[in-house]
C-alpha cells in the first residue's frame, strides 16, 4: 500500500526550458526520489516541456504551500525567478547545473544523486540569503511592489542625458548622484550586475546591501556598504526614459519626484548545499582566482 | 570711411541659451572687438536671443566658410556643439566661461578682454583635436555617418540585458564583449563619459583612441589605448535596445549585425588658448587634484 | 565647599603635538569645563607641549580608568592614536578639529563650546566602532599582538617582487593572492587606506570587515567584505621584506609561514557627537560628492 | 664543403634556468637550424646549464654584435632580462614558451619548429617596441642610468606613510601625487604591473607612456596616457623608504628632492612572430576574455 500524502513528503522539480538531454537525468530523479518515498511534483511550465511521464504538474503557489524542498535543474537564472516566487514560502531550494556551475546552482549534474543522498539523509548545509523590497511611490501613493533575490537598479535610457539620483538612508541625506544609474544589490546579487559595475563581493550571511553607481560623473562616488536594516530610498531629479529593474523585471518611465523605497524583505530564502560546499570554492571557480595572467610569475 | 568687407577679417560669436546676465559681457566683446578693427557676427541662434543689437546674423555653414575665429561663450557642452558643426572648416575656437571653467571653455569671463587681446596679438597657444569619424552600416549599406568630438557610444537599453558587441580592430578580432556598452572616445572625449566608467585620461596631443567597457561582465575587460590611425568595428551580436550616441546625437533601434565603423576624422578641431594655459592646470582644477580626502595627511 | 574628587567627574584632554595658537583655545575648554563642575586632566604628552597651567597631568592608562570623557584636539591621525590606546576603558571621546574636519575629529574649533554644551547636556549621540585584533603567529607561537582601529595591512617591500598570502576565513580556504599586499578593514579604516585601495565604503554601524587587495595580480580578486564575526588568517606563502602594520604600527621581516590571525575585538570605541551629526554628511564633505568636475552638466 | 662563418649565420639561444626537461626541445632546436646552415651559439649561462654538446659559448654583448637573430626560450620575464640587455644592438627576438604562453614568449614549444621555419623562411610578423630609459638625478649630478622594457616604478616602502611625488611632464607641472608610488609604463608594461594598479591597456603601436599611481590618496587621481616624446620627471617630495625600480632592477634609498627623469629610448626591441600571429588573441588568452563569470548568462 503505498505512502498516503498525509503522511508522504513532496518535492517538487523546476526545470530549465530548452536544455537538449534534460529529460534521462529529471527521470533519474524522479525515480530516486519515488524509491526514497517522496512525492515528485513538477512546476507546472515544467510539466510542458519535459517528457517525463506520470508526475502530477503543481503551479508555483501551491508547490510554496506545499513541498518540503524544491530542485532546481538550470541555472543561476532559473534559480533567481524560482526563488523570488517561493520567498514567502520558506520551502528549501537545491541548485543542480548541466553546464558551468553557477553560484545558486552548485550542484554538477553527474553528482546530484549522491549529493541529493546526502542532503536528504539531514548531512545538509543551509545557507540563508536575505532579500530586498521594492515600492515604488508616486505623489505619495505606491504604484509597484516588488521583491528582488539580486538587486534594484535605477538606470537612464541609453539615449538620455545622465540620471541625479537623491539618495537617502534611513532618513539622512545620502547624496545626489549624477551616473548613469544605481544598483542596491544583496549579497547574493553583489556576484551579478554590481561586481561588473565596480562594486565588491559581499559574503552571503554579511548584514548588508551595497549601493555602486553605474559610470558615476564625480569620481569620488564608490560603492558603499550599509546596515541591511536600512531603509534606502532613491527619488529620480532628473533625467529622462529612468526605469527601475527587480532583478529582471523591468518598470519603466520613471516621471520625476518618484520614488523607490528599498528594504530587507522580512522574507530569505534557503539554499541547501552537500557538506562539503565552500562559498570562497564556488567565487575561486567562477572568477578564476587560481588563473594568473602570466603563468611563471616571472613578469613581476 | 568704414574697412570693406574684402579687407576686414571677421569673428563669429557663438553663446549659450538661457544665459543670465550675458547681454552685457556680449556687448563688451562686440566693441572691443570692433574697435580693433574685426567684423563681428553672430551664429544664427545667438542673434535671436542675445539682447546686442547691430550685429548681423549668420549660419553655422557661412561662419565656417568666412570666420577668422569663433568665440564660444558658454559650457564645454556648448563648445562640443559648435565644434562639431565647424570641423570641416578648421576655424579655431575660443572658449570663455561663465561659470567653473571648462576643459575646452578655459577662459573665465572676467579675465575674457586681456584674454582676447593676447591671443588676437598672435601670442596664443594653438592646440589642435582629434575628431571621431564615424558610419552605421545596415545589410553592407551606410545608414548614417557622423562626427564626434568626445565619443562614439553605442549602449543597452535600460530595461534590456546585456549588450554583446563584437569589437574589430584594423580587420583583427579584439573581443567578443558583454556590456552595458562600449565608449570609443578622443583624448578630448576622455574627460567625460570614459573617465566616469572607468577610462584613463589621454594627452590631447596623444594619437590614441580609447575603447572603455561600461559595466562590462569579464572583470579582466579592461579600458584600451589603440593608436588613433586604427580602423575600429563595432557589430551588434546580441541585445535589445541598443543605440549609438556621437557625443550627444543618438540613433536608436539598432539592429543584430549593424556595424559602427569608427576612425580618425581627416578634420581636426583648433582651439585657442592663452599664453600660460597649461593643460594640466585644467586636470588639477577639473579633478580637483590638489584637495585631499583627508586635510592632515595623518590617517596614513 | 569644592565638590571632592569622589563625587566630580574627570574630562581629560588630549591634544596634537606643533598645533599652532591651540593654548588660547585649550584654556577655554578647561575654563568651560571647569564652570560646569567637571575636574579637567591633560593627558600627559599634552600637559608638556601645551602652555596651560594649573592642569594635573595623567596617562593614558589612568585617564582609561577614571575619566567620564576624553576630548582629542587635532586631526584624524591624533583621534587614531589615543582611540587605540583606550579601547579597553570604554571612556567615550569627542573630537575637534583646527583645520578642515576629519572623520574622526567632526567639532569644528570655532564651534566646539556650544557643541560640547550639547553633548554634556546629554543631546549627544553616541556612535560605537569595532576594532580589530590581530596576533602574529610563528612556529605556533604568538610573537605579537595588536588592536587596529582602521585596519591591518599585510604588504611587501618596495624593492621586492608580489608578496603571496594565503587567506582563510572561519576555517575556509579563500584564496591565495599574489599582489602588493592586503589591507583587511574595519567600517572605520574603509575611508583610510583601503579606500586608496579601490575598497568600498562600509557604513559605521555595518557588521562587517573587508579585505582589499592592493594592485592584485589576478584582475577577478576583488574586495570582499566578510561578516565581523568571521576569523580571517593571513598566512606568507611567498615575497620578500614582507611586513605587517597595524593602524600605523610596522612590524617587519616577515617569515613564510607567519600567520597574522584577524578578528574583530572584544573592544569597541565610541564616539559622541553633536545632535544633527550626520556620518553621510561627513562623507559628501570629506569626498567632495557635491563638486563635478564639469560644472555645467552639459558634457553629458 | 660547409659554410664559412663570413658567410654563416649566428642565431643564438637563451634558455631558462630550471626548466625540466628542456634539453630535448635544445637539442631540436640546434639540430634544425644546423640543417638550415645556420651557425648556433648559446648565451654563457644556457651554455653551463643546458645539456647540449658542441654549441659555443658567447656573452651577450657578443651575441648582440654578432646574431642575426635571437631565440628565448622560457617566459616573459627571462625575454625581459634578455631584451634590456639586447635593446642597443637591434637583433630581433623569438620567444618560445614551454607552459602557458606570454605575452613577448607566444610560440608554444610543441609547434616551435615549423614556427622557426616559418619565420626563417620571411614569413615573419616584425613587432617594434619602445623602451623607456631612466636617469635618477641627486643634487643636479646623474647618479643611475637604466633601461626599462615595462616600467620605472617609485614607490614608498611598505612601513613607511605615503610617498609624495611631484610629476612634471614636458616642464609642465601635472601634479603632486601622495599614494603608495607610481608606475611609469611602456605598452608592453601596460600588461604587467601597471595593469594590476588600474591601468589600461596600451596597444604595442600606440606612440604613448601611461603614468599609473599606486593607491593614490585622491580619488580623481586616474591613470594618463602622454604622448611617447614627454620628458617625465619624478621628484621625491616626502616620504620614507623610497625607491626606484627599473623593470626588476631596484634602486633604494631615494631622499627628498631626487628627481627620476624619464624618457623614451632611442633603442627598440624588435619581436619576430609567426604570420598569423595576433595580439588581441594573446590578450584575450592571457586576460580570459571569451570566459564569463556566469556561464549561461542568464544571471543578467
Amino acid at each position: 500500500m503505498p505512502a498516503t500524502p498525509e503522511t508522504q513528503k513532496t518535492i517538487a522539480l523546476v526545470v530549465r526550458h530548452n536544455t537538449a538531454g534534460i529529460d534521462q537525468p529529471v527521470q533519474a530523479i524522479v525515480d530516486f526520489l519515488r524509491v526514497g518515498g517522496y512525492r515528485v511534483v513538477f512546476e507546472q511550465e515544467t510539466a510542458v516541456h519535459v517528457q517525463v511521464a506520470g508526475v502530477d504538474a503543481m503551479d508555483v503557489d501551491a508547490i510554496g504551500e506545499l513541498a518540503e524542498l524544491v530542485i532546481v535543474m538550470g541555472g543561476d537564472g532559473t534559480m533567481l525567478g524560482v526563488a523570488r516566487q517561493l520567498a514567502r514560502y520558506k520551502v528549501p531550494l537545491i541548485g543542480i547545473n548541466q553546464g558551468r556551475l553557477g553560484f545558486m546552482t552548485d550542484i554538477p549534474i553527474d553528482r546530484m544523486l549522491p549529493a541529493l543522498a546526502e542532503i536528504l539523509s539531514g548531512k545538509a548545509r543551509a545557507e540563508e540569503r536575505t532579500l530586498l523590497e521594492a515600492r515604488l511611490v508616486r505623489d505619495g501613493k505606491e504604484i509597484h511592489c516588488s521583491v528582488a533575490v539580486n538587486d534594484v537598479v535605477v538606470a537612464r535610457g541609453s539615449g538620455a542625458g545622465m540620471a541625479e539620483l537623491k539618495v537617502t538612508v534611513d532618513g539622512a541625506f545620502m547624496y545626489n548622484q549624477r551616473s548613469d544609474g544605481l544598483i542596491v544589490s544583496t549579497p547574493t546579487g553583489s556576484t551579478a550586475y554590481a561586481l561588473s559595475a565596480g562594486g565588491p563581493l559581499l559574503h552571503p550571511t554579511l548584514a548588508g546591501i551595497v549601493l555602486v553607481p553605474i559610470a558615476p560623473h564625480a569620481l569620488s562616488n564608490r560603492p558603499i556598504v550599509v546596515p541591511d536594516t536600512s531603509d534606502i530610498v532613491v527619488e529620480i531629479m532628473n533625467g529622462r526614459d529612468i526605469s527601475v529593474n527587480f532583478d529582471m523585471q523591468t518598470f519603466t518611465s520613471l516621471q520625476h519626484g518618484d520614488q523607490i523605497m528599498i528594504s530587507r524583505s522580512p522574507n530569505t530564502i534557503t539554499f541547501l548545499h552537500p557538506e562539503g560546499w565552500s562559498y570562497y570554492h564556488t567565487l575561486r571557480e567562477k572568477l578564476h582566482w587560481n588563473e594568473y595572467p602570466s603563468s611563471d610569475g616571472k613578469l613581476k
